[in-house]
Order: C-alpha cells, then structure tokens, then sequence
C-alpha cells in the first residue's frame, strides 16, 4: 500500500545520436530539469543511451550490452542519489555470454537499484528486429517497490498486452510505466501513421482504465535511418514522440509532442486509485473462474 | 474461418417507454431500415424491449422475464428470416425458478436460434443494481458461429474486462459485439461525464486494437427516471448513446450521437483481420507461460 497522496513525476523525452556522452548530457540536463520542477519520479525512454539498433541483426551491436550494475546504473545512480529523486532507466543488458535482455533498472533515491524488469513480450518486425538481441525476460511482470511506491515497469511491446498491465496490478503495481521506442515506418501514408498513433495511445489509457491506475509512457523522438548493411534495409524510423502521462481514468494528465525533445512533468494523485476503484470496480467483478484459457496459443 | 471478405453491420440505438409493444416497434422500424440499407448483421440494445429496470431492486421486476425460445426471439426470429439477417438481441431470460440471465441471443437468417451468451461480468453500482437480478453467465466466453462469422457477443459491463475480449478472440471470433446500456448519472459534472464516455469508448477500442478485430457495441439513449420505491433512489440514469462500430485497428468506422435514435451502418472488412495480425502479430507474442496469476484476485 503506498502512503504517497499525490507524486510529482517526469518523462524525458529525446531524439539519439550514435554518441553515448552526448545522449547522457541530454538525460542528465533533462532530470535536472525535471528535479527542479519538484519532479521525484522519472522515466527514461527506451534504450535510451544510443541509436535504436535493432533495425537491423548485426552480431557487433551486441557489444552496446553492459552489465547490471554497470557503468550506465553507476551514472544514473549517482544522478538519483544526487537529486533525490526515483528514476526507471533501460538499459542493453548483457547478463551472461549469449544471454542478453532489454531492461529496465529502477533506481533509489539514495543511489541503489531498488530492481530490475526483463522485457517479457518482444517484437519481431522489419526495423524492429528484437527477438534477433533479447532473450525473453524471466522476472515476471513484479513492480519494484520504491520509496515512491511500487512501479509496475513494463518495456515498450508490452504495451499492447493487457494481461502485462492486469498482472502488473493484480501484483500491487501503484503506477504502470513504459520506456518506448516506437515510431512510423516513412512508407506509411498519413491516415495509415494516425490510425498507429492513436491506437498506441489508446491500447495504453485503457490499461489505465481497465486497472485504475496512472500510466506514464516516454517514447523517443528523431528520425534514425536504417544501416544501409542490413540484409533487408527499411527506410528507417520515424520515432513518433506523444510521451504521455494518463490518470486512473484514462484521461491525459500531460501530452508531448511529435518531434521536440521535452521534459514532461505531471502531478498524479495516488488516493485517486482507490477512488475511482470503488467506483468503477472491475477489480470485484473480474470472472477467475472462467479465464483458465488465458493461458492457451489459440483455442481451435 | 470466416469466408467473407466484407460485411455490412448495422446497430439500433434508441431510446426506450415501458410500453413493450412501442419499443418493438421502434426496433422493428430500425432493423428494416438497416436491412434495406444493404445490412446482413444488426445488433440490438441491451435489453431492449423495455425500461431499464435495474435502477431499483424490485421482487416485480423479475415478472419481466422471459424464457429462450420466447416471445421476443420468435418475433425477431420471424423478422430475421424474412429479412434474412443475422440479429443479435438481449433478453432478460428465466432459465428456472430463481435462476434469471441477463442474456444475448444470436438468430440466424432462416429465424432459428444461432446460439446464447449469457453475461458474465455483472455490475453493482447505484443505479445498476444487477447483481440482484441477474445470476453470472455459465456459458463461458463462446463465439456463436453464423452465416455471416463467429460472433464474440459479450454484455455492457463485459466491455470494461480486457479477459472476455481475449477469450472470444482465442476461441475465434470475427467479430467482437456489446449490447450496451450505460449512461451518466446526473448528479456528476460535465467533466467527470466526458471522461467516462470517452473512457468506456476508449476501452472498446483497445479491445479491438489488442486483438485486431471489428468492435460493434450499441447503447441505449434517453432519459430514464429512477424509480421513487427505490430504497436508495438515484436521479435517473441519462443513457449516453454514442453507439459505434470500430476496424481491426480501433478505428472509428460510424458513430451514432449522444441523445437520437439511430440506424447506424457501416460496412467491416473482415479480411483486414489477417491482415493486421501480420502487421501488428499480438496473438504471435503472448506469454502464455506467465500469465497464470491471472486467475488470481490479486496476488498479495
């Protein structure tokens, strides 16, 4: 049970390049920003050190991988401890050799990890070649329990799973949170990029909804061109921005926009959740009995 | 598997008197409309033939009954053969003494009974006083197989329950249905009110996103008074209309008003289904080896 009424949280939303000091300058100038602004939770986009590499399967970008505690945890850490504040990182994890996840490090305001999360569904989609780098994850969908209140992270593809929101909750996750990296393939037309966006923001307020519980989602930005090496080059991507923070009913607490780098500050209400529990109680009336196929491929 | 490609679906959305015979009128007007309009599929309200009457706890009311074959499917049935078109009703069903279903029946073009869904998820809230007249569906999450597809037929409060939407999908609905009748309570401000219709909009939606399949819910509209034997009278329910049909993608293919009675028409592309799953492969990703505590109440 958290004991936080209302929490002040930021998202720090950002195009990459290629170079790691230059995108950790920007992090770092964004916490700051956002610590500044009474912010006490932040979360970091999607592998938010570098370029997106899993455009292409290319065996050296498997040298980005750093360990957990590394030199990535260390930095931001410190940065935490210094200001005070919670902050969700992802992070390239190398864990043993030919085991590699997509994670995300929760880290304390007195520098420790307070937990990690192992990206569970992972995608597979030209420009997105993810099952090619990242061992599905084996932590289970667990929040991590912080000073601020249990954090319900989840990574990217997840997002379009409500059983990894509802098992979020039924876990006692106070905040369902999701570092992205999403975007436009530049051979869409326009109607065919608005319908993705709005459904991205769409599946993710109804987990709000579905749960009664903010959701705070930080995608990248910029535009990162395809390696022209890979065997199936796309056209790149498009990173499509839209960072967002969502209350217990869905309705949009603060909006970024498409193409600029932003610091997104909210202040969320955590008592709202019982609130809005009582009133809208999906939680009761859930039907356990009837949801054993849950766990089926498919039931013909 | 379907075999048609496209399908035109209509929906009625109307308002409803205590007059029984008034409102099969108004119902039997929409769905000639809608089948002159070319429609092979038209869904119903939620508990059409009448008030609705869940707004008190009334001994009297279970005297609406009704059995499955009964009046109201034998009309429907004579007017789906003679039009030749899949109709989907809500009947408030006696099974048995003391057994009372809120349940949707699927008839068929030749007049015959398709199949039944009994509504799993029941509300209790002021005003929806359901749980006291309604037993918990016992027919699982099942699509009812016509000639125009399989049906995933679920009931208004269903709607707000990812799992049902998940089950019909894995059990091989083409098509996900809610005969609704949902409304706002006067007393709540406009804010408060925009925010549950665009919550219970954007819930459906993401059914139809997460599972990449049309969505067609119908609504009542109009003012319905609270009953003054009510022991905890409310003020009546304003029932919000806003019927829709929705794409694979959550898209908004037709969209009904707040406060009219509506034939609403849209033609669904059920080849898209395939499609999309391609695309956005959902279904491919699930991890259905940790999705056992979904069967939980929660997990602490």
């Amino acid at each position: 049970m958290t004991k936080i009424d209302t929490l002040k949280v930021a998202l720090i939303q950002h195009s990459c390049s290629n170079n790691r000091d230059d995108n950790l300058t920007t992090i770092t100038n964004g916490i700051k920003s956002a610590a500044d602004q009474g912010a006490k939770l932040v979360l970091l986009q999607e592998l938010h050190t570098g370029l997106y590499f899993c455009q292409e399967e290319n065996e050296q970008n498997f040298d980005l991988a750093e360990s957990i505690p590394g030199p990535t945890t260390n930095k931001l850490g410190k940065l935490a401890n210094d200001l005070n504040i919670v902050l969700v990182s992802s992070i390239f994890e190398m864990r043993a050799p030919g085991i590699y996840h997509n994670t995300a490090v929760v880290l304390e305001t007195d520098g420790s990890i307070a937990g990690k999360y192992r990206k569970m569904h992972i995608p597979d989609d030209p420009g997105f070649q993810e099952k090619f780098y990242f061992t599905p994850g084996d932590l289970g969908f667990t929040p991590i329990e912080t000073s601020v209140g249990n954090l319900g992270v989840l990574i990217c593809w997840d997002q379009w799973f409500p059983e990894a929101a509802r098992l979020m909750t039924l876990a006692g996750a106070d905040i369902l949170m999701y570092p992205t990296a999403i975007g436009w393939d530049p051979v869409d037309n326009k109607i065919e990029k608005e319908r993705q966006l709005d459904a991205w923001e769409t599946t993710q307020r109804a987990h709000a909804i579905s749960n009664g519980l903010p959701v705070i989602c930080c995608n990248r930005t910029g535009f990162e061109f395809a390696p022209i090496e890979a065997p199936n080059p796309t056209k790149g991507i498009q990173f499509w921005g839209n960072s967002f923070i969502a209350g217990q009913q869905g309705e949009i607490l603060a909006h970024a926009s498409t193409d600029e780098n932003e610091v997104l500050v909210a202040e969320i209400d955590l008592g709202r959740t019982d609130k809005i529990r009582r009133v809208w109680p999906f939680l009761r009336d859930r039907r356990i009995d009837a949801y054993q196929q849950l766990n089926r491929r498919f039931i013909n």
